[in-house]
């Protein structure tokens, strides 16, 4: 019987495929050491796992939420967003999702459907590419390349926003460079959208762990009439160490909201109510665990840089939030091939390059902040010692 | 800026709306009655409460879980499935969602894109409608009749499969109206549907709610070659008192599951794990409890048909497993106004008939589950009293 041509055409889910090659590992040079899908190496909060277990456990949160999020998460997101941009958000501004992919559906919905484009860069990250492939909407890209830091060239944009397209789709912290775009260069992109009337779609899934004490990740919010080209996407999955408990939320206007809602409502009515009620209380009381952790994570960056300084022929062509993009030794060479002898060999789960898109085959993604200093030495470790 | 115009175009979700209407009435006929969004009306049994707040409280179902479910939960809901239908059935013929909305999205995604048609009875489930809207999937409809019970006729269904037609969506019990469609009926409309290459997309949230003996719901799941041609949906929120946590599933073949598994991927990576590690305990241990409350809400049904006969000028031209269609007094009148009236007046809650097809002003939904048989009867007092 006959299905849906461009879901029968969708790539395997990248992660599954990457962490069945572990599988093949032996175990000889100890165990596994997981780089590959974003998950932060230490345990949520104590506290939040209580608040998690009370809310789950009352009848309260087992009857249907509000479509577009309890009204006390979207007050405090918004609180907090607010403090973070200097910026006037209010609760009205805020849906949550089950986690930022749903958010970035629910975006890429609300402003294209199938026979639009949006544009997003190469890399990018590959759900962004699956999601639109799936709903028909088209996907042109513009290049990022190492000697620009992975950042993309505002004239690249320009030249790239053809008649299709119906937003420009940014992820910043970078996934899966790890580049951080300068608020400058935000805010221009943010003008050129404005100018040529598409939108400007940004994940920041990856924010809380920009670097302390830089100032705001960007300005966008206080620009003037902002809720009519910018859209923030936002996953609590990663600050809070929550990822299987599907929480994210989209912030952008009043009327963007209301769509979301919409969309959400037919996707799956609301996000599940007991994570919401929980990371409300833990959104001002772990503020100091999650710095602690932004320092952690700025910290396993340093360490990875010494450590791959350390490990012939590899080179960190860039190194950011959450991850690193690194030039493999094996130029030429399929990187779906060495990332997957990396995993049998050296137990050592990367993302190939060539997963974020054409032209990527000399990297591989490294989600470092999967790992504490001594498993990245280990990391360094067998990578000196791998051979293709 | 440019919004998506099928976004744009999408009803306000009915459910919230309805809602509103209760705000302006004034508390004199007593608390108002909340026959609209089918919750019903006692609490999760207190055990799984426990175990609910035992997986959300560990850090364990804090990560990442598999894409198409826990395993143990797509074991035990296939078992669960396999002795309710005497088929063979396994756990890789099930997806794991959150809640049935979300199933029906995948099932629909996974067989239909824009410019195809899915094939719904009128009246329907408004979801199903604008979850294809916004799609861009097209939808037909059969008319069902009070005539025939509200099941549609497989001549009409026959005649409506056009060339665009990718499957034949169905709610049995039914959504709006209550109706059962008999296991002969479905299997007609099977064989329907495989002789005419299209899919049989069959949406059982309300399958627990059956009246108890009556043997299985369907035999479809026993037909050969039946993973080509039938796609079955579920929701574990309605018969574990759950729809806040979010949890449904696919049962279909093992090449659906697998395309599934490739949308959910994009949607939200997986659903949440608590409530499915709870609801895994849940399913043989609160067999009983089930069984109570189907027992229950059968006999509610029954104490909805009495006080309903007492309501002059009302009548039950349907009711079923969770819902009732019901006629009111005031033909020729938007069903809207009425259903705003009697909210607003006598501060019971039910949804328009117009929500769920045109030509269908005559009706009222009644979620009938939502009430107890003192709440029945209070309701009926309060349609006797009133007046447009």
């Amino acid at each position: 019987m006959r299905v849906n041509s461009l879901v029968a055409n969708l790539a395997t889910p990248p992660v599954p495929e990457v962490q069945r090659w572990a599988k093949a590992y032996d175990g000889d040079l100890g165990p596994v050491i997981d780089l590959s899908q974003a998950v932060p190496g230490y345990p949520p909060h104590p506290d939040l796992l209580a608040w998690l277990a009370e809310a789950a456990g009352s009848a309260a949160c087992a009857g249907y939420g509000p479509i577009e999020g309890e009204a006390p998460l979207r007050h405090a997101y918004a609180s907090h967003q607010a403090e973070l941009f200097g910026a006037d958000l209010a609760a009205a501004n805020v849906h949550i999702t089950s986690g930022c992919n749903q958010a970035f559906v629910t975006a890429a919905m609300t402003v294209a459907g199938a026979g639009d484009s949006l544009l997003l860069t190469n890399p990018c990250y590959f759900n962004h590419e699956t999601t639109l492939a799936m709903l028909g909407i088209g996907v042109r890209y513009v290049s990022c390349t190492a000697a620009n830091g992975f950042l993309p060239e505002p004239e690249a944009v320009a030249a790239a926003i053809g008649d299709d397209i119906r937003a420009l789709a940014l992820v910043s912290p970078n996934n899966p460079t790890g580049a951080v775009y300068p608020p400058d260069l935000l805010s221009e992109l943010f003008d050129l959208c404005d100018r040529r009337g598409i939108w400007l779609i940004l994940d920041e899934t990856y924010r809380d762990f920009l670097l302390p004490g830089e100032g705001p990740p960007h300005g966008l919010f206080s620009r003037r009439g902002w809720e009519n080209t910018f859209i923030s996407l936002y996953s609590f999955s990663k600050s809070f160490c929550i990822p299987g408990h599907r929480l994210g939320a989209v912030t952008a206007g009043e009327g963007i909201v209301g769509h979301v809602a919409g969309i959400m409502d037919n996707l799956q009515i609301c996000a599940p109510r007991a994570p919401q009620v929980a990371v409300t209380r833990g959104l001002p009381a772990l503020t100091g665990w999650r710095e602690a952790n932004r320092r952690e994570i700025a910290a396993r960056a340093d360490v990875l840089r010494d450590v791959m300084a350390a490990a012939p022929g590899w080179r960190l062509d860039a190194v950011g939030a959450y991850f690193a993009f690194a030039r493999h030794p094996f130029s030429g060479k399929d990187s779906r091939e060495v990332a997957e002898a990396l995993a049998r060999k050296a137990g050592v789960l990367t993302i190939p390059g060539g997963f974020f898109g054409a032209g990527q085959d000399d990297y591989l993604r490294i989600a470092f902040a999967n790992a504490d200093a001594d498993g990245l030495h280990r990391f360094a470790d067998r990578l000196t010692r791998f051979s293709l």
